[in-house]
């Protein structure tokens, strides 16, 4: 089938889509059903129910829509704002980029706050939009939470905080692509009008499923935005959830057990576990890079995303070669630097279902990889880093029998 | 993981999602990859190549949207024409209601051409429509090639025969829905400019991705169509083809490596014995319904459908409960009605990966739950009916050592 | 990866290897596992126990070796026997022939109780036997519970009535291949000193798991039987159970996990609702024998198996015709006759997780055979049969949401 | 289904089971089939050649039997001698002991050649008895090839060598369990005259088939055997062989559908690559237990183990609890000291389906491990030991597209 073979497993560390647990893809490994027989119904109706803690959120309505985190942003954006509507928007990084673009081709029109690439969004920019406009024209701000070609994560508290001050009523509006389910992450008490996620990050699922949950205040928002939208509708969803059958068209029967399964995996393992994991790994990381004598993209850290590390090489070499060589001799993967960044970082995707030793093995590729293209690391310097962190913080698995 | 048990398989007969094959479940039971590896753009490149061959076409353009059926009409829509537009479409069940009202929806003037459900699209119409519109006011022709909520299959060569009597320039969009890799369909050969399907039909895959096909007439269309779109933008697409990188946005990986292996499956099987296939359960199926002394939705055998047969129940009876009760006492899974014949008809789909014992299981299912019901079925009759047919056209299976 | 393809699903109607359920071969898609580490042995703890209520047994010690049903054979006669034994066993067909030629090699002395094939064991001559035996000098009776080759089920009660009316010490050895999980089976109650099955019939599972479980009396045995034996010694696994490690050599960590989902669905469904579906199918496989005008080479209804039917083709019909044209143009496995009874009779195995549509199926497809090679049976006439039988017996599935 | 639940995956690195790579997962991952059916015989036919080529042969004759490595070894030994038979066996770790008390169970007379645990067969003595053995009484020379224990690999050509001095006419019987397919093994060029392994080995599939394969002579002496045998009879298997059906009783299709996935694997990259790779992760793992300060239980390069290290700890600690540990904390499987070296020993297995940054992955964690426990190992010493002579010596990966 594979038209590829290389002995042993794949070494997956790109920032998605990212490694599925096994008894994922056992839950997933089935045939189609009738979605429109009970069973599927009542699935769905839990997994409603339990997505919502993802999100932390009690008072929010998700979405399961089948489609990808670019087609989560296009139901977030045309379901609560109408063609002229004004947006910020924070361009620091290549998705947030692709998202003002997506803004933009939607015809709303998009104040632009741009950061360096490696820094975060420039919130005091928003502060004095904000200031400025007692008018109300902003109708949203737009932010990415985590920016995954720099690794930056944005501070959404903030965010919050600077809307509060103003009194400010613009939609909130946050791509949690590659933070939900692995950063901290709080839709009601942040103040959250749409977050969005996709099934193929931090939920470790195969992509298909774009997760859009939305403020009771941004259903509101859809009775009267004039965005046009058929396949991203909400209201057909909520015309479906009335009637108890769900679902508006097809679902992916496989994604919906999948997820049960991911999230079953997830409330065990425990929800803040899984964050403070995610720590414990982007901090490995990040010891690792500096024991390597190299810089991270991520210029502050406040901003250290605990998904991804983006990074820099020196200005004599070309991430692309160090990329294709984990690839091609040492079954590693892992993410190459995106437009303004080609050529000058690489990126290690620490997010989803991983462990210690599956990280490990991946910086001692990277030590390798790094000397095969010339640069004068010291082998087993940046594990030694990582391994001195780890050892002294890896807690105990709970109690396995 | 499942909520529900009962021994045995799932006789999964609705119209879609269909029976997976087992060689399929397999291909796709893997962890994610990286998309930007080599190794996923060369089997995509593949894959659209091959991807054509079911379309019947050389010279059109496929794009693999992560979508539902929905989607993809929305992406054959949005790409080619304009808001204000003027498309004929017609409306002869629930399927092609739902597709008149996305183009409603997305802004088009959309003259609706109605038949009674169980007959077939008014061709006469389409003619004196084109006829009187010297103009070229009528941008596009919608048909969904079969209805799949009547079992109705439309003449897509007749209505190419009347657009090219009158000289027409409209594009002839067709929903292929329930028709591709089941019945007979000729891309090029009937001038169609987009077709369109989902995994989750006769290709026999789970859902969650759309193809839509494009011909160069609608490439070209798609220049200057003013709807706005991103998601469904086939630009995007064409942009990364050109780089060879082919995706815009994370495909799913396991339906790319299932597609892979539904094709290959199909290409073993031949294409034309598919349909042939496809043809031989549908003779049988109705048949049966025929013994049984019940009526067939579909009004004349010219619009017959060998993917799906809508059975009419006897007025005294609800077809909800015989739905509910196939799936409850023997789990068996049919279509209901829906709309304007729900509980008047009950629909056995009869497309995808499937074979003459596994229908047959299906038919005494029904025999049996027609007596449960109250109608006074003669026991084996349908079963007698369809072996009889069956037993003389089964061709043998080629060699399978 | 097969050599071989047919459209849809292959229906499997032998009596052995029988269809596995989805949720088992989830279950056991799976890598390896450390079988030393505290893991294996908790879930090999529990199996132990849960295993013994297939049997009906408190007293019993039951050993899950990792081989197939002639090596529990072994297992239960060198475990309990020494060479020169004296055994009575009952030759009713290839099997039980089988297990007599490997107590004959293994050097036991057997008193071989024949009776025409199609007949059950002739229980007067083992009551005649151990009325003469007042020196105790047969050590074991050995009887197989259901023969697969002619669907004959033996009457176990009644050998432990006759044992106990004798006061004979004798070890009572049951082979429940093809009984265990689907016919009515006590071991304590009928006080069965070694019973043993495997793991491909009834239970629904790969082969490669032999289970026998042994009487109080039985495990006494085995501490003076003197036949030589290593690998089926149960010693080796009683040392390991003390130790609480379970294992003396590598058990399948798959077919560990696939007994554990197996026993789920069966302890889930009943195992008296599973009983009572077998006779279901039992009864309705032989109602469409006889609609048909075939003869069941069970010649009595005392001994109709619930599990396999061997239906006796006219001595004008070779049954090796019938079973290749099944598999060869209907994707259908029949049994072969075997032995004594070779083209004489074909057989339809109706054991294991297995519904009725599945079987009607099955039954319609040998209808159509038997026109295919020339046999003048009324179409639809055995399913009709079946249908009438199963539309008034099957039991509404219990709520499944 | 898994009572236990830890992130990411398990690193397995016990020497076996091991790791099933994911094309023969998925392979295996399917129902039953009839395997009296034209399909299997064809399967095992073609399987039957191919796994020679694993044996390096052209004149055995394989044994794919339902059974696991003790029961391969039961097959080697009573298909060709007989009760009393004189046996040489060199008892030099746990599973050469094993074998050794098989051979005495089975009532032959073992000269057991003794050496003390982390050294080799001691040749000398071997070369001693067979000089005195004009007579011949000497039937079997049976050896271990790579005591999985201590991790010591014994040279086979140099016991063809002495055989041949003496002009012996002694069977050379060998325990190949830990290293066929992964060591250098010549079966024909080495006179060897029955070798076995286990499925769950280097194979890398999941445990339950014993491949035995016997030379001519083997054969020969299995005509005149008189040990008490039926299940590993090889006679059953020969008599179906002629016949094309090949299987004496039930094998597990999954097994044979996964050894065919496991072979093209193995074929693919090639065999001698297999090989080279297991030289490379052996040779990296030896460099890192250098680096480390802790000696390899093996006392002699010549003897070095590349499926296997054990390595030796420090008087004050236990191995019990580095293997407790590192599966508690990291999820990683370790194998433990065994008989004379329990508690002096743990072992990293290094055999199977397994590659670079795997092997580092788990190294790096046997570091964490060791400073957990009190030894002052310098974290990334190991790790950069093995990187160095790594990074010099893995090849590139044949082009993937």
């Amino acid at each position: 089938m594979d038209n590829v073979y290389a002995p042993g497993k794949n070494h997956l560390f790109v920032p998605g889509p990212v490694n599925i647990p096994d008894p994922v893809i056992r839950a997933m490994s089935r045939n189609n059903e009738d979605y429109r027989s009970p069973a599927v119904p009542a699935l769905t109706k839990i997994l409603l129910e339990d997505v919502k803690k993802i999100f932390k959120t009690t008072t929010g309505t998700p979405f399961m829509i089948p489609t990808t985190g670019t087609g989560a942003w296009e139901s977030a954006l045309t379901n609560t704002l109408s063609p002229g509507d004004r947006t910020v928007s924070f361009l620091i990084g290549q998705f947030s980029l692709l998202w003002i673009d997506q803004q933009q081709r939607l015809k709303f029109n998009v104040d632009v706050v741009e950061s360096e690439w490696g820094q975060g969004a420039n919130l005091d920019i928003l502060a004095s939009k904000l200031a400025e406009d007692t008018a109300h024209t902003i109708k949203a701000v737009c932010i990415v939470h985590n920016e995954t070609a720099t690794g930056v994560t944005n501070n959404l508290a903030a965010v919050r905080k600077i809307l509060d001050h103003y009194g400010h009523p613009a939609l909130f509006l946050v791509d949690g692509v590659s933070s939900i389910c692995a950063l901290d992450f709080r839709m009601d008490e942040w103040g959250i009008d749409v977050a969005l996620t996709g099934s193929q990050k931090a939920l470790s699922l195969p992509t298909g499923m774009g997760i859009v949950c939305a403020s009771p205040k941004a259903l509101e928002a859809s009775k009267t935005a004039k965005s046009v939208r058929v396949f991203f509708d909400w209201n057909d969803y909520l015309r479906f959830y009335k009637m108890g059958t769900y679902w508006p068209y097809t679902p992916s029967i496989q994604l919906l057990y999948g997820l049960r399964a991911a999230l079953d995996l997830i409330f065990e393992e425990g929800l803040d576990n899984v964050i403070a994991r995610h720590n414990r790994l982007g901090t490995a990381t990040r010891l690792a890079v500096e024991a390597w004598g190299l810089k991270n993209c991520t210029q502050k850290e406040e901003w250290f995303s605990d998904t991804v590390t983006a990074v820099v090489v020196p200005p004599y070499l070309d991430s692309v070669e160090i990329v294709r060589r984990a690839w091609q001799r040492y079954n590693l993967s892992l993410g190459l630097g995106l437009n303004k960044v080609a050529g000058k970082v690489f990126r290690i995707g620490h997010l989803g279902n991983l462990n210690e030793l599956q990280l490990l093995g991946c910086l001692a590729g990277v030590e390798m990889i790094l000397k095969d293209v010339g640069y004068p690391v010291k082998l087993g310097s940046g594990v030694a880093a990582a391994c001195a962190y780890l050892q002294n913080n890896i807690p105990m698995i709970p109690s396995r029998i």
